[in-house]
Parts: structure tokens; C-alpha cells; sequence
């Protein structure tokens, strides 16, 4: 490929909403275009990286016995329908009406589609288990979508769903599922990823991972113990449970705050003391509860977690509207909280809790020696709290560490839940009729792609691993216009080609510097000169994108070296 | 692969609406399952030939220098308003809004988003030509989706763009575009299949061939010249116009034809007058306008052509209510015609018509001998017949022939159409900003997949092609319960897929003859028997699906034998 002929221009600046290096680098490389918020062109060079990874995850699914089919993007209602999605899943779910009128929908997942296939398909539970995969366009209408390929409405995505008679037979290929996922990450050039458990939100299911890139701009929280080796996305893990220092309960007694409302302003209003010995309220409403106001409590050092709060409620919650409320914004506590219209939940970390700081339920005062057990009663508490970083480890006791990650996939044990509902069953070897139990699997390409670049991009561009470069080689013609450098490098690219090699070749009548800066940008991994003055000692220069080594290889050997080099980079599983 | 977990059932019934061939056979060999009318997804065979037909396809676009992008499934409204299009479609163009009320729609097809990827991607001359494609989920909302894949709202679709300086620049890539279709077509294994010229409908520009598999299934009509080679579509063939035999034009007179309305009808009621010397009237009205009727005039023996009708009033077509007409239905002739909202369209024809039967504009009663130029005057006339078998080619005059067809593929000559509208420029060598000088060229995925089915099935099943097989080899195990087979198959198996032979093994405890009609109904190329018997002798058994050739090989030279015979079997073009 001549850069000459490419489509897709390369520019010095990104727009300003690209925050994240990999949507700066790939706009500004001319990998993608924006049509719509949310909704990308893929050009030449984006579109070669994406079928390498859909071929790579394409051999990982098919090494674990996977079929792969293709399911439609476009669905009726009824099929959403029978799951009981169609009402349960939100504005993400994009709902239209075809020309007669007949409801349909975009698929943002495939379960139902992929139990409509497999149940008339499948009778009997010799045919079982068994995954079927489909490499697909998917759209959801995310409400913020951002960070160029991270967080978009329409992609690309690898859908897998296995069926089982038995929860072990659904547990050993999850684990191998697992292991494909690792293989795939590692095999497209990702370094720094893990597998956390996660909480599984609608699909549904019970036990699941997201796999996750740590990296500072992800924007899913994780914490891990370093120690002990646990891994756990922030919506579901707990650190382990404080108890208070024993000490005399004192008389509990009203104090003036003014107008200290946030526990900052309380604690240093009070003369600095800790945040451990107050208590925070925050409030809420149900989502489609236009009754009852929610007050969490907590411990004051710590955060509510929304995700567990909302579990607790069984509803989506929203911060509340104090105004026109019986409560007292900034000045809420435990003892004397109206009653009416009111839902309180405590958290474990207030259990048995000794001489606090609390809100008074009265504009400008607190209450100081607060005490759990005299002054207010936890009948039952939940885990609510964020993980801090520092707190200690359910495990091991450790101190916790709190990281940021892009979710790159996930694996879901989804048990029964579409199967049930929508009355697929086989029968089992007793002649009886079972549902199966099933598992699903994603990896959504792009993401994949923008999380690859997100991770190894440097101050100069992109930095693709071998294994997806868009091509292999940066072919540089220094002064194309000399006859002997256009001859010995239009047979050298003939020769790469030949040899498996993908070349995009810059014959520009351009400056090094400019050929340099591209192919820099580009991140294409190995960079090939070719000049006069090479020319004369008969050698050509090779420098390697990642370790920025220069080697000066005779000419002759140039194509076997590109070739160890090529295959040296390449990560390899098996 | 083992067939036992392939999932996907074959069956002996097809639902009753599968009426040809490819549509019947693939739901039977488990190949394609109905999700909604016109929506379907596929069965992992299904998928492996509609991947080997996008590989094809992609070699062939790449070796035309084509660029593979990946264009959105879901495009803004704005976009679609750029070129006309978001209101010149009417209901297959799906329109619908996102959560923010912002309106899109499914991309049909994808001229608008190469024009937004390029115009900012190109600038200069030096760059085009080039061409951008991709393959790529469509949604079109048919109003009759039939036929299995043959015609469907969802598809996939390779669609390309090119973009040229000059008219000579675009026809000299569209010849080339040409052979790549035909390579195509031949390389998936199609052989009756030609490119004829047609109308290109709402894509808007001037020359276009559709690539037609000739069937009398398909619901294209083509009319053929077997003596020079013409081929065109129905909708803009011509034949050669005819002369009036020269004749006395006889007084003109009023006869009383009673019920009699329909040509064949009056012509019998007159004694067998033959159609030729009648004139025919056919009644439209103008999609949106309300208030004309439009009288189609014509010889009585010829059909109106619609889609000519169409292009001379600019406009859709539908048949004419006429109660509460002026028009006396039935009766209606060119002399004396109410004039009153009425537009008159006369096909060629008639130009010089003599001594002809016409309707009198008056209930029961016909004219006779009305002479055109006398009775009644054409002051213009138009192309508006349909070609009949037999008339003369327009070129050579021999006679025509006419045949059905199933569109398997079209190419165009856009020219500036969208390029003008969507303000895409580049400049050109004397630094004028010019509009480019577009062509597009699409193939459907999942109609290509069956039309080579329904051009190759015979009365058993389905009968692939080496080039796009699911698989290359049907392994029947006869006898897998007996130890020496199973090892000599195992070992068949794991050879063969070593060799890079694609294999579906049966191994299941069947009889052979349930075993050689699944071979044959899922259309494998090559059955290769292994038996007790067989192995005595030590050879297997290979049959040709498609020559019913039976071979009988030394065990040893399996391999080989089917690794030539494959070879034989795979249509090469370089």
C-alpha cells in the first residue's frame, strides 16, 4: 500500500473533547472519523487492525470448541418480549417501528436471539454443551458516549453463548472461556490487564469477570489486594469490617455548627477532628418513587456505593431533592429523624459506633458523643460503602488498592434466566425436559483496539504490538525521485510482500523528518529506510517503534531480518 | 468439525412458503433460521460460506486497489439530508430517534458516509482516483422480503466507492470494477449468470450494469438479443420500433362492443381482430397529486412498461381509481378524450397508427379505423412499452428473447450526484476546486450464498461449490463403534485437517444411508466412506456430490487424492 493512496489524513491536533490519547492519536492518525456522537468511521488502517483482532479472538473461540454464527442486529419485540427485556432495559435499547407498524429493536446483546436459534435446534442433552459466537455490529444508546472507540453507541462485538445440562459442566467451560479471554489479550499486546469479579448488573446472572486494562483514564474502579492477589470491581467489593476502639460512651450533647454542613466543614469547624468519628447522611430518591426520600448513613471517612445501595433498594436511585423535605440539608443524624416518608439504611460501619458527631435534624447544630445502641438502634446495616484505598483486605487483612480500568471483556455464568423464560429446555438422560444452563462472553472490538493504543502510544503517535499492526513495515524512500533508491526499494517492498510482510510504503516527495514524524504516528512497528547514502554501502536501516532500536542491516538480508524480527514480536500462546 | 454438535437440525419439511429451491433446502439442511419476516440468522455452515464468499470478494476488491473501511449501520438524519435522500426514500429507508429525540436511520446503503469520510480525508487530484469498501450489516425495509436470503430487510452487503477526476478516469476503473464482478461470480462458483445495462432508480446517475443469474426463479426480467449479445433490463430495454404496414385509411365509425373492455375481449367480440391493431388505454395516477389521471396510450398487443411511465412523469406510479371519472373505464380512446385533469402519454407505437380499434369514451361503444395524424394527433411520444419475446433487437434486429433473473450483483456510474450535494471537493492540477466523479459497486453476501444454492441444488440437496463449501469433506463413519474404523478415521480426520482439508465427520450411530442423505442434503463436495469393508481392503471410499463420481482410493493416498480432486474442483481465475 502506498501512504500516497491511503484515505484518511494525518493532522498535528485533535478536537478538543479528545482527553484520552488513544482517541487524540487515532483521529489525529487518521484511523477514525466521526459521523455521529457515538458513531465512527473505521478507515483503511483501523479497519486492518480490527480484522486482525476479530481473527485472533475468531481462533481463541474456535480453539474452545465455538460455532460461529451470525444473529441480526435488527429484532422484534416480541423475541425481547419472551426475556422480559423489552420493558425492563432503558433508553439504551433503541425501539422503532418498521413500515407495518410491528415493533422492532437494535441488538445491544444477543441472548435471546442466540436461545431462539439454539432451542429448536437442539433436543436432547447429548448435543450439549456447546457455544455458538457471532462477530457482529451491535448499538446501544449510551447516554455519554466518549473517549473515541472507548465508549461508543454503535460497535463491533464478539458474542459468545454456551448451553449446559449441569452448573459444573457450565463451570469448566467458563474457566476455559477464562483462559481463551487471557490468551486473546496477551495475543493482541495487551500488558496490564486482570480479571475482576464484577457485579453482572442485567444480564442477570450470578458469578461473572470483566476483564480490565489498568490504566489512569479507565473509568471503572478496581480494587485489588496486592497481597493476597484479589480483584474486585469497585460496584461489589468490600473491604473488611472495622470494629471501634472500646471507649467510655459519653453524654451526648447539641452543638452549634453554623452553617457547617459537608463533613469537612464539620470536622475542621470542630476543631480538626477525624472524619472516622462523624456521621455522614447522604439522601436519595427511588427512580419512579415520587414518595419517599432515602437517608444513607455512613461512616464519615467513607463513600456511598451507589451499585450496592441501589441492590439494597432494588431501584435505580438519584441524589435527592431536599427541597420542600422535612429533613434538615447538611444537619441529618439518627437520633430524632422523622419518620415519615422516610427510609433509613445504615451501613456496617456504623455498627456499634462510640461517641460520633451526627447532624441534629435542626438547622445550624450537630450532636457530639452520638453513641449506636443508646442514642439510635441498628436493627439490620448492609454494605454500602466504597473501598478506600488503605482499608483492609476481606481476606488476607492487607491494605487494599484502588486502580482504574477500561472493561475489555466479560464473562457472564447466566444460569437459567433465558432459558426459562423463553421455554427452551432439552431433555437430560432421565428422558425429563431441563432447561439449559447457560453462559455468555463479550469483547467488543473497537474497544479492544482504542484500549491497545490507550496502553502503548508515547509522546510520538501510536504503537501497535505486531500481532495487529495495521501493517508490519513502514517502508521510507528517501529522495524517490533517485532512480537507484525508486529500483532497490520497489524491489524490496516486492520482496517483503512476497514473504508475508505487509509494507505501507512513503515514496512522497517529502523530507525524512516528515516521512519519520508519520510513521511515528501511525505506530507502525518497524521502520524501513531506504537512501542514497544507504544505497552506496548497500544497506538499509531498520529501527524498531517500540524499543526505538536502530539496526543497519545489509541490504540482501533485509527481508530474512524483518522476518525474525517480525516473528520475534509476535507474542506467542501455544 | 463433528456433526453431532453442530447445532443447527436437518429436516425433511420446509415451511410452505419456501417455494423455491435455495430458500427450502437451506432451512431443511439447517443452514438459516427465521427470526423476523425478512430477518434471519445463520447456522454456523452458513456462516463459514458467507465468510468464504466476503473472502473472495475482498481479494477481488483489493486487487482493484480498493481500501476496506467500515462505514456506521446507523447514520444522523443530517447526513441523509446533505444529499436529498432522508425525503426522496420512502418507507424501506428506517428513520427512528435516540434517546435525546435526535433523529437516524439504518444505513440501506452508503454513499453518504464515504462522501463525509472522504471530503475531509482528500484534498488534492494527486490523490484520486481510489476506492473505499466495506462489508457491512444493511438494513433496507422490503415491503415483500421472499425467497429465503434472496430477498431480505437485513443483509450483508459489500458496498465500494470510487471517486475519479474525469468521466474517462471513472469509465476506465468501472471496466475494471466489471471484470472484478465477473471473477467474482465465477470464482463463488456461479456460471449462468451475465451483466446486463439498467435502470439505475433512485441511485441517481447514468450508466449501470446489474450482474443477473439467469433462473426462472428470479423476478427480474431481462430481455436477451442471442444473435448480437444485448442485454438489458425489463425496466429500460427497447425494441426495435416498427413501421404500419402502409394501408388506406377507411372512414372512421362507431360500433357497439357491449361488455367487451378488455383488449381480448374486443378483439374476440370483432371477430379475432389480431391485438396489433388496437389501441390499448391504461390508467394511472401520480403518487401525492391528487387531481390528474394519466391515460397511457399504447399498441394493444404491448404491456405499459412502469418503470419508463415512471422516469417520464417524474414521478411513482399506481393504478387509477375511475369511479367517479370522467373516464368511462374500459371504453377509453384517444378520440374525443376529456381533457379535464387528465395527462395523456403515448407510447411510440402509435406514431402513425392506421385504421385501429379504440375505446369511444362512451360506455359499450368502440371506434373503428381511427388513424393517428387524422382522428387524433401525437404531438410526443415515449418509450413506455414493455419488450415482448420475439420483437427485434434494437441493435441488430434479430429477435428478442426474454428471460428471469435473480440480481446477484450492480455496479454504477454515480457521477457528481453526491458529491455535488454533499460539497466534496478536491482541487484539481490548475488548482480549481472540482467535484469528484463518483462510481459505487454492491454485492449482497447472504443472495449471492443463495443464488449459487439455487443454481446448483438438485433434487437431494443442496450442492456447493468447492470455492465457498462449508466444508470441503463429509467423513462418514460407517461402523464408528467398531474400534478399527474409529482409529482409521481419527487418523483420516486429523491428515486431512492437517492438509488443510475442511472435514465434517459423522460419526454418529446412524446408518449409512441416514448418513449419505445428510451429505447430500447439506450439499458437501466430497463424501469420503469409511467402513468395515473398506478397511479390510484398506481404502475408503471418496463421491463427487456434484458428478455422483465414486472413487475408490488406497487408504494411504486419501489425502493426496482429495487434495487434487479439490483443486480440480476450485474455479481459478490468475
Amino acid at each position: 500500500m502506498l501512504i500516497s493512496k491511503l484515505v484518511g489524513e494525518r493532522t498535528k491536533t485533535a478536537p478538543s473533547d479528545a482527553v484520552i490519547k488513544s482517541h487524540s492519536l487515532m483521529i489525529r492518525a487518521g484511523y477514525i472519523k466521526l459521523v455521529a456522537n457515538g458513531i465512527w468511521s473505521l478507515a483503511a488502517p483501523a479497519k486492518r487492525i480490527a480484522k486482525k483482532i476479530e481473527n485472533i479472538i475468531r481462533e481463541e473461540m474456535d480453539a474452545i470448541d465455538g460455532q460461529e454464527c451470525s444473529f441480526p442486529v435488527v429484532m422484534p419485540r416480541e423475541l425481547w418480549e419472551e426475556s422480559g427485556r423489552y420493558s425492563s432495559i432503558g433508553d439504551e435499547l433503541v425501539r422503532f417501528k418498521d413500515r407495518n407498524g410491528r415493533d422492532l429493536v437494535l441488538g445491544m446483546t444477543h441472548e435471546e436471539a442466540a436461545v431462539q436459534f439454539a432451542r429448536d435446534a437442539v433436543n436432547s442433552y447429548q448435543q450439549l454443551p456447546f457455544m455458538i459466537y457471532q462477530i457482529q455490529t451491535k448499538f446501544r444508546d449510551e447516554g455519554r458516549p466518549r473517549g473515541g472507540l472507548i465508549r461508543v453507541r454503535e460497535f463491533t462485538m464478539k458474542d459468545a453463548y454456551s448451553f449446559h445440562v449441569t452448573q459444573e459442566d457450565l463451570e469448566e467451560y467458563y474457566k476455559k472461556a477464562y483462559d481463551a479471554y487471557d490468551r486473546i489479550f496477551r495475543r493482541i499486546g495487551m500488558k496490564n490487564f486482570i480479571a475482576v469479579k464484577s457485579d453482572s448488573g442485567m444480564m442477570g446472572g450470578r458469578i461473572s469477570h470483566e476483564f480490565m486494562l489498568l490504566t489512569p483514564v479507565g473509568e471503572d474502579t478496581i480494587v485489588i489486594c496486592p497481597e493476597c492477589g484479589l480483584k474486585e470491581n469497585m460496584e461489589v467489593a468490600s473491604a473488611a469490617p472495622e470494629a471501634y476502639a472500646s471507649e467510655e460512651k459519653l453524654p451526648m450533647k447539641e452543638m452549634f455548627t453554623g452553617s457547617a454542613k459537608e463533613i469537612a466543614e464539620v470536622t475542621k469547624f470542630l476543631g480538626d477532628i477525624p472524619a472516622e468519628k462523624t456521621i455522614k447522611a447522604v439522601c436519595y430518591n427511588i427512580k419512579g418513587d415520587g414518595v419517599h426520600t432515602v437517608v444513607a448513613f455512613i461512616r464519615g471517612d467513607l463513600e456511598i456505593n451507589e451499585a450496592k445501595l441501589k441492590k439494597v433498594l432494588k431501584g435505580e436511585v438519584v441524589p435527592a431533592s431536599l427541597t420542600d423535605s422535612v429533613l434538615t440539608a447538611g444537619n441529618i443524624g439518627p437520633v430524632s429523624l422523622p419518620e415519615k416518608d422516610i427510609i433509613v439504611v445504615y451501613d456496617n460501619s456504623l455498627r456499634g459506633a462510640v461517641n460520633m458527631v451526627s447532624g441534629a435534624n435542626k438547622p445550624e447544630y450537630h450532636l457530639k458523643n452520638v453513641n449506636e445502641g443508646r442514642d439510635f438502634t441498628i436493627k439490620e446495616s448492609f454494605d454500602i460503602a466504597k473501598v478506600s484505598p488503605g482499608q483492609k483486605c476481606p481476606v488476607c487483612g492487607a491494605p487494599l488498592t484502588v486502580e482504574n480500568g477500561i472493561e475489555i471483556g466479560n464473562i457472564f455464568q447466566l444460569g437459567t434466566k433465558y432459558t426459562e423464560s423463553m421455554k427452551m429446555t432439552v431433555l437430560n438422560a432421565d428422558g425429563k425436559a431441563i432447561n439449559p444452563i447457560m453462559g455468555c462472553y463479550g469483547i467488543g472490538v473497537g474497544r479492544a483496539m482504542a484500549s491497545v493504543a490507550e496502553e502503548t502510544a508515547d509522546e510520538k503517535g501510536l504503537n501497535w504490538p505486531m500481532s495487529i499492526a495495521p501493517w508490519h513495515v513502514y517502508l521510507c524512500v528517501i529522495r524517490p525521485d533517485d532512480p537507484a533508491v525508486k529500483a532497490k526499494t520497489d524491489e524490496l517492498y516486492a520482496a517483503l510482500e512476497r514473504a508475508g510482510v505487509e509494507v505501507l510504503m512513503d515514496d512522497r516527495a517529502q523530507s525524512a523528518g516528515f516521512k519519520f514524524a508519520d510513521c511515528d504516528l501511525m505506530g507502525i512497528p518497524l521502520r524501513l529506510v531506504v537512501s542514497p547514502r544507504a544505497i552506496q554501502s548497500d544497506t538499509a536501516e531498520i529501527k524498531i517503534r517500540s524499543t526505538q532500536q536502530t539496526i543497519t542491516c545489509p541490504y540482501a538480508e533485509c527481508v530474512d531480518r524483518i522476518l525474525q524480527i517480525k516473528d520475534d514480536m509476535t507474542v506467542k500462546i501455544r
